[in-house]
């Protein structure tokens, strides 16, 4: 197999814990201004609108509409089906933005950090750019460059923004790998022609975790997370 | 005044040296191979042809035209104009992939390495992401994320490009410094709103240069380099 060029990486699952660091920032949240609430059931509530609300945009029934845009969407329906009553403008903006501080998983940081030495990195993800390079600054993040979904107003898995990135890049199909804990993000990648490697992150969803345990296809790589990975990678580059 | 959040720096002639870097490249390649030419001329008259082949892109008489494709287009037709023959394919476009190994200016990685610590580093330039994703990997520059002008299918000064950023990055113009060695870009940046930092790179041109040697009005900041810049940062960042 020829090396890829640039790997790009799924951020909210694959790099980063999104449901713990949510739910750890929203209980000490309720906590230090003495909110009783069902946080945990909120984040998974929040997260599981995600994908509804992407395909409305998907299927036009909403113009494009940034992921920060639909996260405060959600959570303005959410704090009402809650019962979480007045907070400020402030405050649920400040609930809302922390997406831009998830916690990366332990071998995050490290993985990335040692292949950058040898490879382009980026997120391709649904996120908006600043809540990118936001959770990237607040995480140390070691990221070349980042991709987006406003870059390409469209969500994953439309193929415009894995073709989208490679253009971008100036770099062929082949030259690029998806890495992912999401068997769907890496069957579109596949299908276009990009390399693919899975990274297993089976408690992204903690008690709710039901698919995506470990590769469902044989994916050009596969490994426990993103240390792991570069192990793999750093023979092939040497 | 308020502490801006992201620094957005001009790449050719603010961060890298893109005349000596390219005499000296094509210097070496015209000895190894045997090639006697003007090489210094041919690069002088490159870069002469960068602005109007922009300017073609601007009023409509090219459609979009990445800076890549413009060079090349420069280059195929300056290799001739120079009597520089027999080149192959390849070696034409290994000179113009020349722009994407410019070297930086001797401050420029360690200012920019101390003022990430403080702010969002981004280059806000004519190149093409690419372009400029290899410059970084190549020189160690340490942006967090890149703005080429293919992001925006807008070149400097227009207004697009400069408000373009400040979108994606979620900030408003004031939030958002521009740090430039050339007057013009500062005062498209100042006009739309942003900071100002001017950087004095007096020899970008050699012996051709015949102005912006120093700033001519009075920007936010005035820096011998992006040390010097740092120094007068970092006071405000604590």
């Amino acid at each position: 197999m020829t090396k890829p060029c640039a790997l790009l990486f799924d951020a909210f699952g694959t790099i980063v814990d999104w449901r713990t660091s949510l739910i750890d920032e929203l209980t000490v949240f309720g906590l230090e201004r003495g909110i009783k609430a069902d946080w945990t059931g909120l984040v998974d509530a929040w997260r599981g609108a995600y994908v509804p609300s992407m395909d409305e945009v998907r299927q036009g029934q909403r113009p494009w509409t940034k992921l920060d845009d639909l996260h405060r969407a959600t959570l303005d329906e959410l704090v009402e089906e809650f019962g979480i009553i007045e907070l400020s403008e402030a405050e649920l903006r400040h609930i809302n933005r922390g997406w831009h501080r998830l916690r990366p998983w332990p071998d995050s940081v490290p993985g990335l950090t040692r292949l950058k030495r040898y490879f382009i990195i980026a997120p391709l993800s649904n996120g908006n750019v600043s809540l990118l390079v936001n959770m990237a600054k607040h995480s140390g993040l070691p990221w070349d460059l980042i991709f987006g979904s406003d870059l390409f107003h469209h969500f994953k898995p439309d193929r415009q923004i894995y073709l989208g990135a490679c253009e971008l890049l100036d770099l062929e199909p082949e030259q690029v790998m998806l890495c992912a804990a999401h068997d769907n993000d890496l069957r579109m990648a596949r299908s276009l022609g990009l390399k693919t490697a899975f990274i297993e992150r089976p408690s992204e969803y903690g008690p709710h975790q039901c698919r995506d345990f470990e590769a469902d296809e044989a994916w050009d790589f596969i490994a426990t997370n993103v240390e792991t990975l570069a192990d793999q990678l750093a023979d092939r580059s040497q």
